[in-house]
């Protein structure tokens, strides 16, 4: 079973993903800045995993707090919220996070510091187990639209690595293979990070589901020989219309999904929804530094002083997804309605 | 000037594009096994220039030759021809430089050994002389396509490294900025063999024309962001239909452009045609090394014994395609006869 993050005694441990697979090392974070530092550097990444990392990294950030008194330890946790929020804009999960333990703080305000770190921590805690349970319904809800034999495309990964565990897209997929389908994978490296080739690929052998790992750019002609059933994704964030961003590789390949008229789902849970906004335009893209592209394992691959761009998502239009699979059902078309329906039912 | 390939003291010398741009390694080919050599592990790479190569592999092939009757002879060309032939199957060119030196062979077919030897010579060094004037014409050709302000987009490398000198589709880009056009270039890294990062990238900062590095999976981004305002590739072969074969991706790039109503232009000499194909269902897709995906110079990306899939080439149908752009002037559809009635201009 592979952890991606866990809380032991007071520290937040990770496995880092920016040197898998090539080795299995972990990170310990024994204070808030580390955990931020984790996130921007992406030795955890994936909406969901941030997610749990920032709740976790408010919690060290709480307990290290030496105020007296509660004003002060506001004070404290203000700039833990923005020490953290500053991280990565794009995933929403990050801010969901920080609202979670606001939420906390406010609920508890009669009780005194000391207590208040607790119910912080075991918040953090909680968001964690929840995030691997939530998992487990999204691959319940999302493994009916997989065939037995059929092949699925994913890109970037939105794995057991990217949330607590399971995953949310490889979920759907873990949990058609849990169920006895037969099924193959066909992984986008998903360039600049290769998270297709470190991490998806390296997952999926972890659990002897068949994978193939092609090029980003491989992905069209794959479609074009009818190789591709189906497409699953994860989500960074999703606006109220049902607009998705997500890594970015996953706007074009839901465009060459409609043409091949290839169902494309995403699998996210709630907390990746993002209701305040009523259009993926509204979503911030994160701009990442040029030297992840020109460089692979501080590799050169460009020529020195090569002008980059690097967009680290791009927004898939609500028109090109079939369906949001979440872990209270699946949301499809139109998803204004759909995704408040979801939205507004039980929290859990 | 980049001096991509050349005849100089009976030694083939090439810019060993397996090292650009950390390096600028010449290799200095005396036989032709060597120059096979090159040409399968992509020292040399790109249709026109891979013409150029055989074309000069088979003129040192044929000088080596010791026989001293022309049965012997033509003995030993059948297996120059066939080493030659035997290193990539997609690019025409390769197939159509041997057909030259196997039509001056007929043609002069009376003269002594060593006179033949001299005509294989001299015809080896005028396909390399007529690549580059091809390549200035397709420019002119090409350039009208182009607005002052355009950001183009192109994938792979088809400029002056993929032929003798100017390019294809950076021809085109070439001639628009000699002409006073402003113009900006984003250049498709093109895993895996990063032919955009390394090569079209230093060709063009080389040139003083302004390009910036964007990852393959970028490209539907910024199409989408109305960034682009045209798409001109190189090609590998091209059906009597205008199905376009060229680096795995085009495929991708031009259902893209599609979508956005981008235009999608292939710039080509008429030496890519391959009009005895009615379709590019039929030309043969090179499938290359796992090793090229999983590696990045020389350092693994992706986990140990993971399956790769690797298609060298993809095939553009004709719809998508704009226009074809060659030496004697612009293709459009209808392919077949546009395709039909420049091939059958003046033979140059």
């Amino acid at each position: 079973m592979i952890n991606t993050i866990c809380w032991k005694d007071d520290i937040v441990r990770m496995i880092d993903q920016t040197v898998l697979p090539e080795r299995e090392v972990y990170i310990e974070c024994t204070d808030y800045k580390q955990v931020a530092d984790s996130i921007r550097t992406m030795v955890i990444r994936g909406a969901p995993a941030i997610g749990v990392a920032a709740a976790m990294g408010i919690a060290l950030g709480a307990m290290a707090s030496k105020a007296d008194n509660k004003q002060v330890f506001l004070q404290d946790l203000d700039e833990v919220y923005r020490v953290i929020g500053e991280t990565r804009p794009t995933a929403v999960n990050l801010f969901w996070a920080i609202d979670q333990m606001k939420g906390i703080v406010r609920k508890h305000n009669s009780l005194p510091i000391s207590q208040l770190k607790d119910k912080l921590k075991q918040r953090a805690l909680e968001i964690r187990e929840q995030d691997i349970s939530i998992n487990k319904n999204i691959g319940q809800h999302g493994q009916q639209f997989i065939k037995d034999g059929d092949c699925i495309l994913t890109h970037c990964n939105a794995g057991a690595l990217a949330t607590a565990g399971y995953g949310t897209a490889l979920g759907v997929i873990r949990a058609a293979h849990d169920a006895g389908k037969r099924l193959s994978v066909l992984a986008d490296e998903t360039r600049p990070f290769m998270q297709g080739a470190r991490l998806t690929a390296w997952e999926l052998m972890h659990d002897h589901i068949p994978v193939t790992l092609i090029t980003d750019n491989m992905a069209g002609y794959f479609m074009q020989q009818g190789k591709v059933n189906l497409v699953v994704v994860g989500a960074d964030r999703i606006a109220g219309n049902g607009d998705v961003a997500n890594k970015i590789g996953t706007y074009s390949v839901a465009v060459l999904a409609d043409k091949h008229n290839i169902p494309f789902y995403v699998a996210a849970p709630i907390s990746t929804l993002d209701l305040s906004l009523s259009s993926g335009e509204e979503i911030p893209i994160e701009q990442r530094a040029a030297d992840e592209v020109t460089h692979v394992w501080g590799k050169s691959i460009a020529p020195v002083g090569v002008k980059v761009a690097h967009p680290a998502f791009d927004v898939t239009p609500a028109r090109y997804v079939t369906g949001i699979i979440t872990e209270r059902g699946v949301a499809g078309p139109a998803y204004v309605d759909s995704l408040k329906a979801l939205a507004c039912g039980d929290n859990d």
